[in-house]
């Protein structure tokens, strides 16, 4: 094999590598979703065996984490990544660990599902399933972006948060309401508002994501700023 | 300069290089420590300056993790750093952002610090303090143990999570006690809860922190293990 053979045959493989690592991550990002999912609907519908279900598989994303950790590390040892390349595996590497504090909020919300099963149920539930599809649907738009490379869809989600807190401080204040009418909701009450601000910290862990998208595609770190700033941005970088 | 001087000349400039971002990364966790420090003063104090100046320091955080971020990937780019030099800085990038997230909990006690000046004090606040004290404690010491790289210290942190963790259950029975007395305290125990649950994080984020010193010394990732597991790993390692 001639040198520039190797070369290529090297970077073939690299390339094969950094896909590989990817399609983890998305892998992992798919389960997650399920888990929140599933953790949501045992929570509405008052299934414990569901909620079971969803807190018990939380060991297997936080087993994807360390082994794509791993992986990144070896590709970071082996392949001396610059650029775009090292920009990715930077990215993998936060997006795993707010995965995975995600996939800790499914957990949780399975375990207060198998709580609230056997109790009466509020009419709040109708407020936290909808608060679950906008942290879901975040959750999915920013992995679509990240396996896209999408930065406009990334922006969605930089902007979608603000509707998941405001739909959380709506339930939070309607909680307050329902348990000062009656002392004995209390208990209840409070373990739903740490389902609702699970859910909220879902949403956060998505717009993270979106937010190492931005910065691996357009090389700009974005975080701790408005999305106003990060659009400007975006426009300096595409025009 | 020959090649010989040249190799150690850049290695030089490499260790300066590590020590440099190791040394950014202490300076930011004293000031995450201190504003958590702050932050509890002012809300057992009622002292809504002391809430505002917590909360208001927290851009100063962020802007520090955005920059060991870069410092990272230009390390990572220019020097390909392997073994212990590689671990240091995965352990660094994971690192700051555990701060970051213990620095949100920092302003977010701040904000509820100035909502409950001006509010009749709880009695509760004794045990909010000794939580405070157990958590900003915990975080001391995963940073000491990163400073000297001390597995020991590290072990003493992960297995000190439990307390904080124990502390806050029982807070959490009493708050809820408390709201139940009259429901003209519910909202307030609801903001209390909500510093308690912040305090509860920051001491599973220097346990995160502690998990990654462990992982940086001994090349092994303890994290989602037992601490009995990790002592495992520490004797099998040390002996």
């Amino acid at each position: 094999m001639n040198q520039d053979m190797l070369k290529k045959h090297i970077s073939q493989q690299f390339n094969a590598e950094l896909e590989d690592v990817r399609n983890r991550v998305l892998t992992m990002g798919g389960l997650v979703e399920k888990n929140v999912g599933e953790a949501i609907e045992a929570l509405v519908n008052g299934d414990a065996a569901l909620g079971e279900m969803a807190a018990k598989s939380d060991y297997q994303v936080n087993r994807m984490e360390l082994s794509i950790d791993e992986e990144c590390s070896r590709i970071l040892a082996r392949r001396q990544p610059a650029a775009l390349d090292l920009r990715l595996v930077m990215t993998v590497i936060k997006t795993i660990t707010d995965l995975e504090r995600v996939g800790d909020k499914a957990e949780k919300i399975g375990r207060l599902a198998i709580e609230l099963a056997n109790q009466e149920r509020l009419d709040r539930y109708k407020e936290l399933r909808y608060m679950g599809e906008l942290a879901r649907e975040a959750l999915h738009q920013a992995l679509d972006a990240f396996a896209r490379m999408d930065v406009e869809l990334a922006m969605q989600v930089v902007r979608g948060d603000d509707v998941i807190d405001d739909a959380y401080d709506a339930l939070t204040r309607q909680l307050v309401t329902y348990m000062m009418e009656d002392p004995r909701n209390i208990r209840r009450g409070i373990d739903v508002l740490w389902c609702a601000r699970a859910l909220e910290r879902v949403g956060d862990h998505a717009k993270n994501i979106a937010e190492y998208v931005v910065y691996m595609v357009l090389g700009k770190d974005v975080r701790h700023v408005t999305p106003e700033q990060i659009e400007d941005e975006v426009r300096k970088a595409t025009r």
